[in-house]
Order: C-alpha cells, then sequence, then structure tokens
C-alpha cells in the first residue's frame, strides 16, 4: 500500500507526521515524502524542513494520498503541479484525505465537489468557495474522501483511517504504540469548547 | 527563549514535532533542531528526515532542551557527543525535558539520578537501570525536569509545560490553533485501556 504524503514550501509539520505516524505503520505501508523535487521541504515557520524521497512525478500511483494543511498563504491552490498531480493520481487511489487547510487544495484541485468535508475551524467555510460543503466535524468521510479539522486532527483520521482499511485490531496496535491516550491539560482544544473571547480574538487576528 | 529540540539518526519523527508545535508556538519561542551536524537526520523507518538547523555545539545556551525517543537500539545512551552537550546544557536550562524513550538519553546522561520519570510504557522499567525512579504517567515534572510517556504525549506535555512558560490563556491558545480537541476512535492508548492480549502481544515481540 503505497502512501503519498505530500509536501510544499510552508506546510504544518505535525499535519504531515499525525498521519504518517499512524498509518505508516500499518503492515505493508510503503510511505512516501512526496513534493515538486526529492530534497528538504520546508515547514510553515521555516524552523525546520521534512525531506521529500520522490518527486511527484515519480510517484502516480498511490494508494493513498494524504494533503497536509498550512498557513492559507502558503496552499498550493492555484492549478500548477500540485493540483495537477492531485487530479491525476486521484482516480486511482483507495483513499484520498487532508488535515487541517489541506482540504482547499484538495477542493481547488476540484476533487471535493459537492462533498462534505473539515478542515481548520478558523478557515472552514472556505471550502464552499470550490463547492464542498463546509462539515464542522473531527473526521469526515464522504466516499473515498476522508478530510480532517486542524493540525493535530490528523492523529484522529490517520486512526480511523487505519482500523478501516487493516481492521480495529491493528488500528488499536497502532494506538498502543503511539501511546495516543490523550490528556489535554485544558479543553480549549475547538471553537466549541475553548473561551469564546479567545476564538474571537483568533477570528480578529486573522481577519476570518 | 531558546528551545533546542534534539535529533539524532533513528529519532521517531512524532516525539519531536509535538513539543515544536506546541512550544514553538508560544510567544518569543525560538525552536532550533539540533544535532551533531546541521542538515538532514534520518528518522527511525528512513522514510523522512528532519532538517537540523545547529550543530549541538552551537547550541550551548538553550532554555529549554527537548529529547525525542526512538526505538531503544538508536538511542544515543553511550558517552558521545549527545550526552555531552546534555550534560553541558542543563546547568543553565530552565526545562529539560522528553518524549518517550528520549528519557532514557537523559537518565543515561546522569540527568534523572533519583528523580522520577516516565518513557513509552514497552521501556519504562528500563529507566532504573539508570536511576531513575519510574512512573507510569503521561507527563511526569520533577523540578524542571519534564517526562512524558510514548511519542503522541508530548502534546500533551509540550501544553502543559506551555501554561507553565506562559500562562493559562496562552497555552489554551495554542491548543485552540492546533486544534488539539482528541477524539481517538478507540480506546487501546495506554496498557491500562488496551486488550490485555494486544498489550501481552507487543510485550512479547519487544523482549520485554
Amino acid at each position: 500500500m503505497k502512501i503519498a504524503i505530500l509536501l510544499y514550501p510552508g506546510f504544518t509539520a505535525l499535519d504531515a507526521i499525525g498521519p504518517y505516524e499512524t498509518l505508516g505503520r500499518l503492515p505493508g505501508a510503503e510511505p512516501y515524502f512526496v513534493a515538486e523535487r526529492p530534497g528538504p521541504v520546508r515547514n510553515d515557520s521555516g524552523h525546520t524542513a521534512l525531506v521529500a524521497s520522490a518527486a511527484l512525478e515519480d510517484l502516480t500511483d498511490p494508494d493513498v494520498v494524504v494533503v497536509p494543511g498550512g498557513p492559507p498563504a502558503n496552499l498550493p491552490l492555484e492549478p500548477g503541479p500540485v493540483t495537477e498531480w492531485l487530479r491525476a493520481t486521484d482516480p486511482g487511489t483507495t483513499w484520498t484525505t487532508s488535515v487541517c487547510t489541506g482540504s482547499l487544495i484538495l477542493a481547488a484541485a476540484g476533487l471535493l465537489e459537492g462533498r462534505r468535508a473539515t478542515s481548520h475551524w478558523l478557515y472552514l467555510e472556505r471550502l464552499a468557495e470550490y463547492g464542498a460543503e463546509p462539515a464542522g466535524e473531527r473526521v469526515v468521510t464522504d466516499g473515498k474522501y476522508v478530510t480532517a479539522a486542524g493540525v493535530s486532527a490528523g492523529i484522529d483520521m490517520g486512526l480511523a483511517l487505519a482500523g478501516r482499511i487493516a481492521g480495529d485490531r491493528v488500528a488499536q496496535s497502532v494506538q498502543l504504540l503511539i501511546e495516543y491516550d490523550p490528556r489535554p491539560p485544558y479543553d480549549a482544544g475547538s471553537p466549541r469548547t475553548a473561551p469564546a473571547d479567545l476564538v474571537a480574538e483568533w477570528r480578529s487576528v486573522r481577519g476570518v
């Protein structure tokens, strides 16, 4: 099972690594980090880079595609190599997935038209600009398209999809091995639970 | 606030990225990925590499040190550049931290003697070999030493420490921005909650 994890300049590292550390541990998984060119691809803050092992053109038959998000200005939404590759590979995938604003990339490539999808809470409504139906849930599955909410939600998506692909017991093994028994010290991880003024503040800061 | 995130060949990517995406988002944070040499450092599976921006010798005064774990065979436990750097920088840190088996590296460097610490559940008891006191909790704080359980626990540790460093409201902002509202599809993330036969199976596979 070839898993293509897309990298592009300015992606958010945890968006890519969450699905990698879950789906990448399935028996028979062959994860590939892919980008326009092989080599280091800097993350959103530029503090580090993840190394892509293959160019887009070298991986034309992935079974699973994972598209991480990033700050909106960094997203490859315009027609170009990334959207072309997504459109070209999608007919052959078993699952096409995204984390955070990665769903905007899938949507801009025309793959989520008429489909329910989620995204980072700050940018969820932008999905409608591309004909998708925003659904403010943590993981949304519509056919073979699985989208996850912001950043950390890729771990939940990866585990849910692991269960669909390999069965509950294997997915539970993965959860046990990454010791995913979350104990957040606050209950502020969603606009529904965070203090309302904090949610309003971030909407204002980001202009949404 | 200089945050040094240690990389070494064979580290587990999520161990490093969880604390990075939490602590690295604090106001005034200057995260540095450091390794023996700058450049790409391959992860445990070799599917990718994270790029270190600085050599150990170039970052001698971190305020926070984060040590990710990895499979035991990959850990720099023997006396060498990593343990020397940890011992040399530790007196100047405000917080010295680890994720997963990273605590074994801290312990092997002599920094956890007589202290309570946690680790990946499979290797927790090995802390005692280095004079630390194994505590099977998700995040353990003993003085300025903060250790987290396996892999994904680095996110919880990062948020807890974010609160200590920058206050509850800032930590809640970070949690909201990474949308950390976990919804694991299974309750198998700890040896206490996973099916007992699965826990036994992995103990057997790993020989512990």
